[in-house]
């Protein structure tokens, strides 16, 4: 794709049609580009933004083959695809991006944490596991985390005992870590475009539901003094730098009590503590992975007020057709914008939509933001007792 | 429409499939809603982001009852439709904003003046044209306005002269207005919801393309001292609750040399005027709309960040597919957004795109979209010669 590429017909393909490609989507269509959603879903929410759906899976390779032939490029909204015939396309010449390889190191998180210890980027302590006695060997409680397949807080687990080792470990190929003493949970967005050029968001603090130990609100910028700040940055430049990855990543970190910062993992793709940047950033994550991988010069990451996001789950005890309780006084809250996915099915704890506050002083973002939270409640059709 | 309305399964018609369609259909897929567009162009700007199409012109009464009927509420890009069907179904209490009796009159400019007038609102001297002799009853220059069916410059002129009246004045219905000895062109966007909350954008400043009189560039906010603007949003808010409105109105107004402002005219939908809220208020008018006419509370209306918007007009002598030049060069430049309609044909001075750019400094934002203009140029496949 040179310089004199024709843009106005530039055809993008987006492996999967959940929130992020809705909106990965929305601003590819601001930029008058045609987008291609894969997802096997019918009526996915990002197929209900684009020009076309291919309805199909994430392994199928007919499908997938179909997406990157139909496109000038194709990208990728989630990382649980198969790489097996995307490695093909992509060695005959298909824009990719980031690339099939880049995206299988990915999917292995004991892979993935190899490579970055191996660049000399500071991670927590880990250990691959062959057998039970593997599990033991940095004592007890420890984290056990499944190489393949894990989000949202699936496949990742805490053993506290010999005895849960026994009980509950995972069975799957898995690896261990040691138990961080985590002063705070941090997240960058890296972006890297086909040139090489690293652009970072703000450091944003992440704070957890406890009961599922998904990500619940996102504080930008974070409350953190200015050299730890540097040192984020630092490290999940030189992270993504070392997967030598195109497109849009999002670095979760940890802050030890300790004062020290350790990579966690890496997601390539966009990521749920990047959905603040869409209102308070120059340019959202969204349109810098579409930037990044169609050959564009990275927009500006400037932060242009400091934002609170909140996540909105589905309820505990419903399920079904989403119903929204207290849209109307939460949207009284002011610089609060409202996203809701256009999923026809709600889950507990499934995501549903987010919402994001605005506010010069990031405290006053979380106390809207938390009033809001106490107010908007998804719901189901049916409800268990 | 009460508070208990299941808002995750709302469903909203627009007539009308250009870019401010499409603008509107985003932020209600942000909010989550069914949209489904009204527009007889295949493929146009709004379809591609939307539901579902429905392809039909704006005088098609079995389209615009089709739209009405399926959908929970129905609103506008565009005033150029057929409000006949339009107030049948309204008065049979279909949910239509703003209302067509609203539309009807401001379609017809003379109509709206006079209201405007009525109402004690400040605009410049006009007269209803019966016959020729009654365009001449402010002298020359003056000018002459279609009462129906203009638009970006067209349907409105300057005749200098007797001469002119013989030669080129505007045979349908008509009326003069006094040369107004112009400072500075401004604008309001205006919202208005179900229960008559108003709230209004800042006030911004119009700059023209002379060859054509459409607007060129638009800078928020306007540089005017703080009595000439808090008399704009007075006169703006009067107007819209003179018309009764419900929706986003932009009210385009002149500060003449003498520091009067009156009122130009008013457009029942999202304006050029406002499409730098997208990256610089807190709400953009286009979710504003659907705000409105959804009955949810107002957004808020803050300026986070000064801004500058420049329409991206299809250059002269080029007509036929478009090709986008400058691309690279002007996303280069920071806190720049880049907005291409997805529109299938270029035409001289045709809208195909714009771009805004924020910066602290407005003079700076302006400087920099200045530089942007230069570099970006929307020519098509055919050249004339």
């Amino acid at each position: 794709m040179n310089k004199d590429f024709n843009y106005s017909n530039l055809k993008i393909g987006i492996i999967g049609g959940g929130q992020l490609g809705k909106i990965m989507s929305q601003k590819a269509k601001k930029m008058g580009f045609h987008v291609t959603i894969l997802d096997p879903t019918f009526n996915c929410p990002a197929a209900q933004v684009s020009d076309k759906h291919i309805i199909g899976g994430f392994y199928d390779k007919d499908k997938l083959e179909q997406i990157v032939q139909e496109n000038d490029v194709t990208t990728f909204e989630l990382e649980h695809v198969d790489m097996t015939i995307l490695k093909e396309l992509y060695n005959h010449g298909h824009k990719i991006h980031p690339s099939p390889y880049v995206m299988e190191l990915i999917q292995n998180k004991y892979e993935q944490k190899k490579l970055l210890d191996e660049k000399g980027i500071p991670v927590p302590m880990y250990k691959d596991v062959r057998n039970d006695e593997d599990l033991a060997s940095f004592g007890f409680p420890v984290i056990q985390k499944a190489k393949l397949g894990g989000y949202d807080g699936k496949g990742v687990q805490m053993l506290k005992s010999q005895e849960e080792v026994n009980t509950k470990a995972i069975r799957d190929e898995s690896f261990i870590e040691e138990l961080v003493n985590i002063d705070k949970e941090l997240a960058i967005i890296v972006a890297r475009n086909i040139e090489g050029e690293i652009k970072c968001y703000p450091v944003v603090e992440m704070l957890f539901d406890e009961r599922v130990n998904i990500c619940d609100s996102v504080l930008a910028p974070a409350r953190i003094p200015f050299e730890i700040e540097q040192k984020a940055i630092e490290i999940s430049k030189k992270s993504i730098e070392a997967l030598n990855g195109i497109g849009i990543f999002g670095v979760e970190l940890f802050l030890t009590k300790d004062g020290k910062v350790l990579v966690n993992e890496i997601a390539p793709r966009p990521h749920n503590s990047g959905h603040y940047t869409v209102e308070a950033c120059a340019t959202s994550q969204f349109e810098q992975i579409i930037r990044a991988v169609t050959n564009l010069p990275l927009g500006s990451t400037k932060l242009i007020s400091p934002a609170v996001m909140i996540n909105l789950l589905g309820e505990e005890n419903y399920e079904g057709e989403p119903f929204i309780h207290g849209i109307h006084d939460a949207l009284e809250i002011p610089e609060l914008s409202f996203h809701f996915y256009g999923k026809s099915y709600t889950k507990p704890f499934r995501k549903m939509g987010h919402i994001t506050v605005l506010d010069d002083d990031i405290n006053k973002a979380l106390e809207k933001a938390m009033k809001a939270k106490d107010i908007l409640k998804i719901k189901g059709s049916k409800r268990y007792v």
